[in-house]
């Protein structure tokens, strides 16, 4: 059965917290409205810091969207490898076993995709498929976890490279203040991550991945794309979706014969606290995990992201041995 | 095993000659010295015409990438639902019996990507998988149909739509004089197309997939990204790549007891006739297929597409019954 190995993660250098955070959204935006409301959703987050890849002060500066790509080309470049060597490390492997890359990233658009220059960089075999996703924003993750799981049941013994690569920094938009722009503003961090898939290694197993798409919601996580580049838009009713979407994660785990309510571990990607307080409500979870706690080879459990569309991509896995991934619910 | 259904392709409604062509980019680049060779490399691509989705003066007008990016989204959701239900007929399913759509498209970016458009629209259930690619270029049609295979072999029964949208013309950049630059202005249309992967139906059986990236390549075809949008970039080697890429597709064909230079037929998307005429050369094809004669059942083939990376996503397949797909080398 194919198996997630553990992930290596890169947080950037440059660290803004919540405060300055609030302190520059203040001053950007005194006198306006919505600047009250913006303060109190951005405080309601829960998110302590981020870490960016440029100092605040330029990344709060526009140079137009071709320097800002170029800056995306740059800082991708310099940090997927040291993500994707620690992590063919902790699944054992070397680039050259690698039958397959998944690259995930919507901040940025490059063609050919990063995966060329990667498998030109650092050893990758000419033969790796090269499998790009660029507009599946939050739920990408997931998805990439669910087609990685296809690809290996579908060429048995193969092993997929999965690379995050998010610079959110680089969508700041100085000229958008209504309150989905501000919020996003003030809850998006930058990072870069990769995991590997195969069959052995510490990892967890996945057994059945599944999508959801709720009916009508395209309009509520969205880009607009302008000259300027990407511009987030974000809908109000979007903490709100774990109502109709944790039936459908029921509907999953009773297909498995588990039940979603009574799993050893919840791994989920969720852009704020109401999206995890929802789901343990809604699944009538009655106990939560943390880092310190990792499951026993044989848990169960469940992967999740939601992202646009509104799309959530699922997946059911077994621990199968003491690697634990870095975010629980 | 698998079934690529035959192909629905939908060729907007206005037109330009290649003799339009060479006087619009005669009048455009006036004096230039790269212009007698431009000319006569557009000449030489043998492409007689081309559709696209607007009238010809305001294709080489620039609005914006805003207003482009628009205009893609418009253009794409009128045009694509009728190559759909064509072939969701032609594989005698409905929109309810689709498990996964792989969207490919490289000249606009939307997100939430088109495939929650089209869920919402065309009746597709929420639980379908979305796989939009956006970074292949001219190798994501290969791409498509390879992981298509892939996904019905992982979830065997299922079926995939298979979704191609490209608006050439509105990457078209009224600045960009350059070799490269004018040979793809003569070069590209605009298309949409569509084809459903299953079991059973009229069609091809996918036996055997494969990619190759040809090593420091990833500049012979790329995009700039811009303020004014994507700009294409086309390097003089690209024409010259069959020589590489011939021994992979023999190797590919020998893996599975074939002989590349002697299948029946030869399903080739490739950029101009020097790509075609060197693939006969190098793989030893001593004869051409025409759209007039249809291989019999059971008849062995070939499908590649060859795109930015320099990619090459390549197929080995059977004729199973008598649907033609379009195009032939």
């Amino acid at each position: 059965m194919p198996r997630l190995c553990m992930p290596a993660m890169n947080a950037p250098e440059h660290v803004t917290t919540l405060e300055e955070t609030l302190e520059f959204a203040a001053q950007a935006h005194a006198g306006k409205p919505q600047l009250a409301l913006a303060l109190r959703l951005i405080r309601n987050t829960g998110v302590k810091k981020r870490h960016i890849v440029q100092p605040i002060e330029k990344t709060l500066h526009h140079p137009g969207f071709e320097a800002r790509n170029r800056t995306y080309e740059t800082e991708s470049k310099k940090r997927t490898p040291r993500v994707i060597q620690e992590a063919l490390a902790n699944a054992e492997l070397r680039a050259r076993d690698i039958d397959a890359i998944i690259y995930v990233s919507c901040t940025g658009f490059l063609m050919p995709s990063l995966t060329a220059w990667l498998i030109n960089t650092l050893g990758f075999r000419s033969e790796t498929r090269q499998i790009p996703i660029a507009q599946l924003g939050c739920a990408a993750g997931g998805a990439a976890i669910n087609r990685g799981h296809d690809f290996c049941t579908a060429h048995p013994g193969s092993n997929v490279l999965i690379v995050s690569c998010e610079v959110c920094s680089l969508c700041y938009q100085p000229d958008a203040d209504d309150i989905g722009s501000l919020l996003s503003d003030g809850l998006f961090g930058d990072a870069f991550a990769a995991a590997v898939r195969g069959e052995g290694g510490v990892g967890i197993d996945l057994e059945r991945n599944a999508s959801y798409l709720i009916p009508g919601t395209e309009d509520w996580i969205s880009y607009a794309v302008k000259d300027t580049g990407f511009h987030f838009q974000l809908d109000r009713r979007v903490p709100g979706t774990m109502e109709p979407l944790a039936p459908v994660l029921r509907v999953l785990a009773k297909d498995h014969s588990w039940d979603a309510g009574k799993l050893d571990f919840y791994i989920i990607h969720a852009g704020g606290p109401r999206i995890l307080d929802d789901l343990a409500k809604y699944l009538e979870v009655d106990r939560r995990l943390f880092d310190e706690e990792t499951p026993a080879p044989g848990a169960s459990g469940m992967i999740a992201g939601f992202g646009p569309g509104i799309t959530a991509e699922m997946a059911l896995a077994t621990w199968a041995a003491d690697g634990a991934p870095r975010t629980f619910a």
